[in-house]
């Protein structure tokens, strides 16, 4: 095995981190929240919105998946999308909804500027982002799907979006 | 929405395929499971081999995240992953093992040939990839990470995988 360069919480939080902040709205299930936790971690996401119904830590559920990440990065609750987005573009941010729709952007045709900060925004498993977040983003981004379903797990979507922006950087 | 050009279980068992089979190596959750069929799915992927104690469908658990991909995507049972490499090589497909080890491809580097046939061996929760798939890897894969975890959940990790391979083709 390599030795993994793994850093303790400590040195984490020092570490500089990719200028992305992942927005879940209204997520319901909980393993999904912990593990987008687990990933953010991984690749040096520097925020987490929680919005509407979606769990906040400390959540036995959000814990199993996010196996401790739920405390190295930082992570805020907000009542809708909407007023986390209407923050994060006070913040200079460039709002991009990840959805299925008229004029997305396909993710591998997706390039932000360097130093661009971003905000992804993650929706509910079953409705997808809500309408009104869909319609303040500045973008919409779509993974390109072939297959029957025309879904992926929001775990895994937010784990290939993920992947993305910090494969860009490396 | 746009119209979403969703096939059904007869269209897409039609549609070319990306020529890539996933090994899941004593897989231990059936969710995991599941979603890695949801994913293949979605990403042309021609084939799943489920491992040793890797479930098999149709099981419940399975079913919720899979959504029904468990009968779209072909798979095949086989009592040890060393046992499916062997049948993969003998058909000509290049193993690649994803594990952190030395030598590893860190992911953004894999480059595989246009129409090569890929193998890509997914392992065990905690444990990995069993020792003796990987010497039996022609090469091992890494997604290179920088948090506190520093291992990624197998369905995100197969996730991340099959993109990057059919993003190569888009």
């Amino acid at each position: 095995m390599l030795e993994l360069h793994r850093v303790d919480a400590e040195q984490y939080s020092h570490l500089a981190k990719l200028p992305v902040t992942i927005v879940l709205d209204n997520v319901r299930s909980e393993m999904n929240v912990g593990s987008v936790f687990r990933t953010a971690d991984a690749f040096l996401i520097e925020h987490i919105c929680l919005c509407g119904i979606t769990a906040v830590p400390p959540r036995p559920e959000i814990h199993k998946t996010a196996l401790g990440a739920e405390d190295t990065v930082p992570w805020s609750h907000h009542p809708t999308a909407l007023d986390a987005i209407t923050g994060l573009r006070e913040r200079g941010y460039r709002i991009c909804a990840v959805e299925q729709v008229h004029g997305s952007i396909s993710l591998e045709q997706f390039q932000p500027k360097p130093d661009e900060k971003l905000a992804i925004i993650l929706g509910n498993e079953v409705k997808g982002v809500a309408q009104d977040a869909v319609d303040a983003s500045d973008c919409c981004i779509e993974i390109p799907q072939f297959g029957t379903k025309h879904s992926l797990n929001i775990a895994n979507t937010a784990a290939i979006v993920m992947w993305q922006l910090i494969q860009a950087r490396l």
